[in-house]
């Protein structure tokens, strides 16, 4: 058993050659942003190393030249615009879930531009489709209300495939009465006409190549009548391709022949796999307590909301039985974990 | 088994006398804000019951008579400035987890302001003490750093009973190696020429007084030569006394004794409680997805994250079998209710 320390974290001020992304909208009072402080930011920003983003750009390049896939980044998941100019060398260009994420799409990052979302207002379609040049529509309820607005671009429909990689409801179109995207073949192939390809996302936080490849398989045997007709199929983001030991090669393969035997254009939409361990949270420890508990059994009086121990809790544990040593240190935390020790602390 | 049905929710224009807090920036494109647009926002807006808030307002002064306690508003939990002149009138003043919350509580709602972080950097303590009539340390590493600093205003601190009711860890100050106050009464002791009183917040969602009650009984025991050198003893928020039910006077009987048995001025922190059921989220419904499934069993293929199915997600499968019929109506659900489902749907 360890003794367990502590850290809360605030403000201090680093300096590293990188871009720096600092999270408040204006620095400490009494203080002015000058050249020194771009270069001193104040603690907590976050600090995207460029070497390590290009590692993974590179791995995204080598997939599309394998398997002939475009690669649009996910705004939804990325948005820094700082460091797009680095991007676009290496991707197709964007995909979004709103108004305002396909325009920035379409401002800052360029390329192909593509357009979805659950659903659209009639305010902002006529907005959407001028920022567009592809767009996904999540029913076919949403296709005929905006189809003739868009018809001067390329027009798709979200498929729910039924089955999916996600392990939590947030992102799962396989829960019961899910509402993301069509799933009847019939329905779907009675609008073929207005529509030219399919967006199909079920993979989240995917890191397992023969997952993927079982849920493809169930996707050509579902959706068989419909990927015929199409030109063009995204299978979404949620693929962790970009992570340590990924068979790249196989899963360029199996997108290669996915294309070729529905004679589509595939997309893929990395949102995290594009900046995978790129980037940190930079941070600093104000305070310790040291507490010498071990890491086990606690004494609580539950109340009659208390639910089981579910995973988020049990990581939290792990995390919090690590020894550290932080008293007076700036330290750097990978992202989700600095965000969940300080979504402790911050609890008063 | 109910056919089942699902509503994507976004903007639209309904009218209502109460205060209306629109969540957005801007209106959509092409609208400006006009008198006739105050009356009709857009959807999606908070649409805050004054009259429901008063109900509240007169429980939390009823047990403000009862039991001598004061109560001071959580801004960490509400901080919608544009009822401050109707709380004001009920409530002793407000309390702050952060720089930015104690300013807006000294400058927008006025009376007792209190300072509590749960780390203060160096660059704001002297703002937060010009902001505030009491200020509560974390640590007595926090009081060491900052007791000067503070010395013009009423100081105390934050100490860990190492019981709880929270049911999850976010807010949970008897989990392990918490650091979220002192639990140490000798070392305490010896700071007590430096502080007047002590802040324990232990309760979260709590609707049970009687588990409210053993867990205070758990303090007196535990820091009882500490409380009755007090002056003041804050017992945090998380305490449900507005909700259905809640015996109101045992709880203010139980206050008072608390009081009287210490010779210390009570203080609570209420934040849901001074708005419980106070306050819709309005929404419009966009489009409809009909699903014939019945709410059992699903086919999934589960990566590698998959987890055990946790409490909230039974919640969502529940809130997902209710029958409804929203196509084309305004719908006003509850907050939390409303937000599970939104987050469903805008996952892409």
């Amino acid at each position: 058993m360890l003794p367990g320390t502590g850290a809360l974290l605030r403000p201090f001020s680093p300096s590293r050659h990188a871009a720096a992304i600092n999270m408040r909208h204006s620095f400490p009072p009494n203080r002015t942003r000058t050249g020194t402080d771009r270069m001193h930011p104040t603690t907590p920003y976050y600090l995207i190393d460029k070497s390590k983003l290009l590692r993974n750009m590179e791995t995204i390049a080598r997939l599309r030249e394998a398997s002939g896939a475009k690669a649009l980044l996910a705004l939804k998941c990325f948005a820094t615009w700082s460091v797009f100019d680095l991007m676009r060398d290496y991707m197709d260009g964007t995909t979004s879930s709103s108004l305002n994420e396909v325009r920035l799409g379409h401002e800052r990052f360029g390329k192909e531009t593509h357009a979805y979302s659950v659903a659209y207002a009639d305010y902002e379609i006529d907005e959407v489709v001028s920022h567009a040049d592809k767009i996904i529509f999540n029913s076919i309820g949403q296709l005929d209300r905006f189809a003739d607005k868009a018809a001067g671009i390329v027009r798709g429909l979200r498929l729910n495939p039924q089955v999916s990689s996600s392990s939590f409801d947030l992102a799962d179109p396989a829960r019961p009465f899910s509402r993301l995207g069509e799933w009847d073949v019939k329905k779907v192939e009675a609008v073929m006409d207005r529509v030219s390809g399919f967006m199909i996302h079920n993979n989240c936080e995917n890191g397992d190549f023969d997952l993927f490849d079982r849920m493809l398989a169930t996707i050509e045997e579902r959706f068989a009548p419909l990927l015929k007709k199409a030109e063009w199929v995204s299978l979404g983001g949620g693929i962790h391709f970009t992570g340590e030991d990924y068979p790249v090669e196989r899963f360029a393969e199996r997108l290669k022949r996915f294309a070729g035997d529905y004679g589509v254009q595939v997309y893929l939409e990395p949102g995290e796999a594009s900046i995978t361990k790129s980037t940190t949270l930079e941070v600093s420890v104000l305070d310790a307590l040291q507490r010498q508990e071990p890491c086990r059994g606690r004494q609580l009086h539950r109340g009659a909301h208390a639910g089981p121990a579910d995973l988020s809790r049990e990581r939290q544990s792990v995390a919090e039985c690590r020894p550290a040593s932080l008293h007076g240190l700036r330290k750097v935390l990978p992202r989700r974990r600095y965000l969940r020790r300080v979504r402790f602390e911050r609890t008063n």
